[in-house]
C-alpha cells in the first residue's frame, strides 16, 4: 500500500486466533509481470504500444490467448449458497473460501485465479453473468453453489461457453474418490464391475461419484439422501434424484443406509449424516470405507477401521486424505494449455487414473492416495487432462 | 506454469515488435500473500481454518474488509466499445489496456485491479453485471464505454452501489486538466472566474472536463463538437449535449470552432480533430492550449507554442503531458483506505488541486504538470482524497 498517513486500528474476533492474523488484508494480490520503470516501458506496456497488441486481437481473437493474461485465468465463482458445511453464508462470507482456492490454484497448478462472488441466487441470473463475464477468464471453476441448483448451472454455461467450465464440488470430488477407489481396489483384489458401492449423499457429491463410477465400470450402486435409498418407488425425488434412482435401479432397493450396506463393499460418505458401526460391521469383508465430511467424518476412521480394510477421509490427521486440491490445480493446468473447450467424462477419469498411479508400489491400506503435498500430482493430472483433450479432438491450441 | 511436457509454437505478427514480445502470456499475474508449505498452512488459509473467518463475515459483513482482499481491489469494467483512438474493437481486443491499467493501479497505487471484459453491450445488462459482481470488489472503475452510454451506465452503477464507481475516462481525464490548468492560470496570471475555455470534443472527457471546470469556478465554456459550438439553438443534440447547452449558455454562441476560438484564452483538445494554425493564432495573447488527441494531437505542440503561452498534450515526447495515471491510482488508493462510499466532485477537485501543488516554485511553461513517474503523485492524491472524504462523512473506515 503507499502511505497515506492512516493509521487504522482493526478488530479482531479474537487477536489471538493465528487464522485471523493470517487473513488480515486478504491471502493474494495482483502482480505486474512486465517492467514499469520509465517512459519507455510505459509506451510499451501502455499507450501506444499497446493499441498494436488490441488491433491484433481485434483483427484476430485467438490471440487474445497469446498476448493477454486471459489464457491462465479461471474464474472461481459462487454465490455463496454452500460454502463448505457452513451452508448460505453469502457471497461476502465466502470470499475467503475464493481467495484460498485461488491460492491453491496458483500453488499446484500456477493458474491465476479470480475469486468472483456473485450478489445473486437467481439461477438464470448466475448464468447469464458468467456468460457476460467469459472473454475476461480461460476457465470457469465453479465452487460452493447449492444443490440441485449447481446442475443445472453448470449444465447451462457448458452448453453456452466454448471455455472449460468445472464444479469443482461435484467433478474435483468424483475424481479424486474415483483415484482412491482404483487403489483399494487393487488392494483388495476387487474389480470395478463387481463392486457395490453405497453412496451416502446425494447433492453435488453424491450425484458426480455416481456418474464417474458408472463411467468407470461400477454396476451396482445405491446413493442414500435422509429418506433412506433413492429408488424409483419414492415420489419425493426431484429431477436429479429421480434420474440418480433410474440410473442405479439395478441394485438400489427400498431401505435405510443401514439395510443399505449389508454386504456392500465401498461405503462413501458426502452427507455430513452419522453412519452407526453396527451398519459397517455389516459390510462384506475386506470393505473400503471412504468417510468424507469434515470436519466430522460419518463414521470416525479410528471405528471403521475395524471392520474396513481401507479407511480414508478429509481430513489431514488420518491416513488416505481425499482432497480435492489432489485434481482441481492440474485439471485446469492441462485445459488452459491446449486450450480444451470442456473438461470431458474422459478427462476426469484420466485425471483420476493418473493420481491413482502415482501411489505406484507403495500402494498399502494407509496409502491409496498420494498427498495432496506431492509435487508430482498436478503434473501428472495436467498431463493426462492434455493427452486425453487432444485424443478427443477438443484441444485448440496448436501443438 | 507447471510443467506439463508442452512445446507450443506461437506466432506473433512481427517477431522483431517488442511490444508483441512484452505482451506475450499477459502482463500480469495472481500470487499468494500466505505461505502454502505444509497441512499446517493449509488448515490455516483454507479447510478448516478458513471456516473460522468465513462465519465471522456472516455475522458481521463489515468484517469482510479486514479479513478478504475485497477491500483493495478494483474492476476495471469494459465493454470495448470505445478503446483508446481505436474504438469498439470488443472486449477481447480490450482486454490488454485493461491489463495495462491494473498493472499502473499496482504499481502506482498499491491497488489490486482486475481486468473486467464484458461480453455486452447492452446498458442495462452492463449495470446489472457489474451489481451482481459488486461483493467481489472495493471499487469499479468504468474504462473505453463509448459515449454517451458510460454516462448512464457511470450514474446508475453509482445509484446503485455503495462503493467507489469511476469512469477514468471522464473523470480521470478531467482532474489532470484542471491539474494543469490550475497552474497554467497561475502561469499566465489569469483567474478562472474571468477564463474563456473552448473544450474541442463532447465525448467522455469533454463532458467531464466542463463540469469540473465549472466546479472550479469557469464560467465561461462553449464545448464544440463535429456540427460546430453546442448551444440551445441547435436540434441534433442527444439528453447529454442539451444539458451541456444550457450550462455553457451563458458564453457558448453559435458557430465552429474557428469563430469559438477567437479571443479564447484556453482550448482543450479531446476530440480527436485537427484544429488550424490559424485559428489558434486568434486565441488571446499568452493563450493556453492543451492538445490531448493521441497518438495526434488536435494541433502539433511546435505549432502551437508559436501562439500559445502554455502548451500540453497527451505525449511523453514533449513537455506537459496530461496523463490520468497522475489521478486513477491514488484517487482509488485514498477512496479504498478509508472505504470511501463514493468519489465527489470535491475529492475530485482536491485530487486536482493536490497534484498542481505539487509543481510549487518549479511552475514554468514547460511545467505545469508533475511526471507521470514522480513518486509524490498518488500518495498526495490520496491524501487529498481521504481528507475530503473524512470531512464530506464520506469514509467508512474507522480512524
Amino acid at each position: 500500500m503507499v502511505a497515506t498517513d492512516i493509521d487504522v486500528q482493526l478488530e479482531s474476533p479474537d487477536p489471538d486466533d493465528p487464522v485471523f492474523a493470517l487473513h488480515r488484508g486478504g491471502k493474494m494480490e495482483v502482480a505486474a509481470t512486465v517492467p514499469l520503470r520509465d517512459a519507455h516501458d510505459l509506451s510499451l506496456s501502455y499507450t501506444p504500444g499497446v493499441a498494436r497488441v488490441c488491433e491484433a486481437i481485434a483483427a484476430d481473437p485467438e490471440t487474445a490467448h497469446e498476448y493477454t493474461w486471459v489464457s491462465n485465468t479461471v474464474a472461481v465463482v459462487t454465490d455463496g449458497t454452500a460454502v463448505l458445511g457452513l451452508g448460505d453464508i453469502g457471497p461476502s462470507a465466502a470470499m475467503p473460501v475464493m481467495e484460498g482456492k485461488a491460492v491453491l490454484f496458483k500453488q499446484f497448478g500456477g493458474v491465476d485465479a479470480i475469486p468472483v462472488a456473485l450478489d445473486t441466487t437467481d439461477v438464470d441470473e448466475i448464468v447469464e453473468t458468467v456468460v457476460r463475464l467469459a472473454p475476461t477468464f480461460g476457465g470457469i471453476n465453479l465452487e460452493d453453489i447449492s444443490s440441485p441448483r449447481c446442475f443445472e448451472i453448470e449444465r447451462r454455461l457448458i452448453d453456452a461457453l466454448d471455455i472449460p467450465v468445472f464444479h469443482d464440488d461435484q467433478h474435483g470430488t468424483a475424481v479424486v474418490v474415483l483415484a482412491a477407489l482404483i487403489n483399494a481396489v487393487r488392494l483388495t483384489d476387487r474389480d470395478m464391475e463387481d463392486l457395490r458401492v453405497v453412496i451416502s449423499g446425494a447433492g453435488a457429491a453424491g450425484v458426480a461419484i455416481t456418474q464417474i463410477l458408472r463411467s468407470a465400470g461400477v454396476r451396482r450402486i445405491s446413493v442414500v439422501d435422509r429418506a433412506g435409498v433413492i429408488h424409483t418407488g419414492r415420489d419425493d425425488l426431484n429431477e436429479v434424484k429421480r434420474l440418480l434412482a433410474e440410473q442405479t435401479a439395478d441394485w438400489a432397493r427400498p431401505g435405510s443406509i443401514d439395510d443399505a450396506l449389508v454386504g456392500a463393499d465401498v461405503l462413501v460418505g458426502v452427507s455430513g449424516g452419522t453412519i452407526a458401526e453396527s451398519a459397517v460391521a455389516t459390510m462384506a469383508d475386506d470393505a473400503i470405507v471412504f468417510a468424507l465430511a469434515n470436519p466430522n467424518p460419518e463414521v470416525h476412521p479410528d471405528v471403521a477401521s475395524r471392520h474396513a480394510a481401507v479407511v480414508a477421509t478429509g481430513r489431514s490427521d488420518f491416513a488416505n486424505q481425499i482432497n480435492n486440491v489432489l485434481v482441481f490445480p492440474g485439471i485446469f493446468r492441462g485445459a488452459l494449455d491446449v486450450r480444451a473447450t470442456e473438461i470431458s467424462e474422459s478427462m476426469k477419469i484420466a485425471a483420476a487414473r493418473a493420481v491413482a498411479d502415482l501411489v505406484g508400489d507403495d500402494l498399502a491400506a494407509s496409502y491409496v492416495i498420494p498427498s495432496p503435498f506431492d509435487a508430482r500430482v498436478a503434473p501428472a493430472v495436467a498431463r493426462a487432462v492434455t493427452e486425453t483433450a487432444r485424443r478427443e479432438g477438443l484441444a485448440r491450441r496448436p501443438y
